[in-house]
């Protein structure tokens, strides 16, 4: 037995020349752990350090002061100092969700090495842990059929570049000859072909909502919305850059105006039903901007909208053919009665009040839409959730 | 301007709570830095730090002493502070390779919070960088035609569960109706299903061989080696547990005979040519023990067959059918003439001597192979050059 120890750990720790570290280089705290009524404790051995804190959006949020205004930042908390292990538990059970935190060690950001399960958003990367139940639990993987996820490329004749995007085919596509309709789901800035898969779990809500008989089986295309970006950061032929914060072709026309092409290459490259009837549009943010214009701007496209806090902004001075006659376009758009109208947002999002506007404007030309308002700021927590409140209501004329 | 900047950064500090800690909770450092001349700077910003220290497999390695015996572990240097931000640069440029690399801050191994890019391997993350030139050019993603990546499940009756693997298709996959010959390429203890595409740079390799017309084009599959898993650590139904350092079925006979049951599934879903011919079979360590024993066990399965620092293990007491009547098995496999038998090793890999006696055994019996030594040991930067060496050699006849 010692023989075959010491054979599987020659093995596993000569996989890296750094994985020793895991399993020489300190001795084991678990964290984060979840304890049986919900509360979470976070550990981090580090007897040498002075301070060491814990910052995530399970903590109360905060004023950030920025040079550019107050933002609500994430909370932070102390841990507590015992034999070289530092330690904070929540004082109360957290409610389902996904949760994202980091340590904060003497003033130095870091992720938490006890926990290898990571996201990055934009330009930070940070530890997740999910507390199941309730809307939660879709985001979990369950023993349910489920579907393929691809990184494909496609070629875009308007950009002038081979782009990646990301496509979800339910369980059984590969069988069969079934053919399904397609629904896009578009990220907000700073995000990418990755996001909704990564922070939003898509393929599991769909895995499970399916298996639930609660969606139909549908195929899902997350496209890369910065229209100057081949693929996500490492993904493309501009190497391990480090992300951008200010991409300059994300509002100003070209992703929408290309859309079609992903229209055309899904509609040809898969077993779709390339009607108007079968094809869904929504995004959350920037992406929700997107997808207003985009089935505005092709009425005869899509017969399902949603716009998840829609990064809707009516006094941009961006010059683009398709931002023009806005108002004629959404009468054309609205005459033709889509299938569902949807908009969505918190009611702390700082996009809150230009949803408001929009809205106003809808009524006012007697357009049909369906409006749900939720607690909240600009947060993936109401995106997943809007998520999982979209999708049921799609294809099912 | 300032407020489209206003706006932008709302967007995206909003997109996540932690978000603002990138944009505004330090000052920014650019780390790592390669220079024009190939040395390597690496920053951190750690004014309340009193030690920092960088470690990865760059630096010359050192011996680290554990319970079980000495092994080579990385080496480490020391950070110089200067007004707050560390610093460290290499005292020469380095040779073309994917490197990875922690810093330890007071004792405490953490990431590079300036670089999003990072892999898992086993129980340890760390941050990547890419030096470019020689065989580390095909580890770029280059402008040229690009293969999907998928995430598959599927069933396996032995097992009893359903599994993840994923698969390359070449481009032009999707479009037109040819067949293509299949590589089964397996990982390595501690790895799985993502190790050959994240750590390995497979992807990225096939697309820019291809494109160079040195290998054929191939869907390449690569299954998860533990039988007791569904898929990789945070995407089964396990959900976010830590990965485990000793899996219970991993070298016991159970993914080995379950293995017919994945070239079925391959062979029944996409558009393979069904053949031993057109079928090959490569694995690291682990993956090169799984690849030897399946090969030998279904003779007339792969005509390739690859040993990349393979976990022979002679003295083994693992009971298992799979594993009997090697002598005769292995007679069997070479009466067929094996149109590629490829074994390959570092020559100061742990594993060494075992694959010294096992090619003894089959120079005793006359069994042809073409044997690779190279420099190094048990180690990613040489499995990454055996799959650079191994695939133009496929599919040729």
């Amino acid at each position: 037995m010692k023989k075959i120890l010491i054979l599987a750990v020659a093995l596993i720790s000569s996989l890296a020349a750094t994985a020793q570290q895991a399993l020489w280089g300190s001795a084991p705290v678990v964290s984060p752990e979840i304890n049986p009524d919900k509360t979470v404790t976070f550990r981090l051995k580090a007897p040498d350090a002075v301070k060491v804190q814990v910052t995530g959006d399970f903590l109360p949020t905060q004023k950030i002061k920025t040079p550019y205004g107050d933002f609500d930042g994430p909370g932070v908390a102390d841990l507590v100092k015992n034999d070289g292990v530092w330690e904070f538990t929540t004082p109360s059970p957290l409610a389902p969700e996904l949760y994202s935190y980091t340590f904060i060690v003497d003033g130095v950001k870091m992720t938490d090495p006890s926990n290898v399960f990571q996201l990055r958003d934009v330009a930070s990367v940070t530890n997740v842990f999910l507390i199941d139940g309730d809307y939660a639990d879709y985001f979990k993987i369950k023993d349910v059929p489920h579907g393929t996820v691809s990184k494909v490329w496609y070629h875009s004749p308007s950009l002038g570049m081979e782009r990646r995007l990301s496509v979800y085919t339910p369980a059984g596509y590969e069988k069969g000859d079934n053919r399904y309709p397609v629904f896009y789901l578009l990220h907000g800035m700073g995000g990418d072909e990755n996001a909704w898969l990564e922070l939003g779990r898509a393929a599991q809500i769909l895995d499970n909502m399916i298996a639930e008989g609660k969606v139909e089986p549908m195929i899902v295309v997350m496209t890369n919305g910065n229209a100057d970006l081949q693929a996500a950061p490492g993904e493309s032929s501009l190497g391990f850059a480090p992300p951008t914060i200010q991409l300059p072709k994300t509002m100003e026309g070209s992703f929408e105006t290309h859309f079609p092409e992903v229209v055309e290459f899904i509609d040809s490259n898969y077993r779709t039903i390339p009607s108007k009837q079968n094809r869904a549009i929504a995004g959350l943010s920037m992406g929700g901007f997107h997808s207003l214009h985009i089935s505005k701007e092709y009425p005869d496209m899509f017969d399902y909208v949603g716009l998840f806090s829609a990064a809707i902004m009516p006094d941009r001075k961006v010059k683009s053919p398709i931002y023009d006659n806005m108002e004629g376009k959404l009468k054309t758009q609205f005459d033709k009665k889509p299938a569902l109208y949807w908009i969505a947002i918190g009611d702390k999002d700082f996009l809150y009040e230009a949803n408001k506007e929009y809205r106003k404007k809808l009524d006012e030309n007697g357009y049909k839409y369906t409006y749900r308002e939720s607690p909240d700021g600009h947060i993936w927590k109401n995106w997943r959730i809007y998520l999982t409140e979209f999708i049921p209501q799609l294809f099912k004329k």
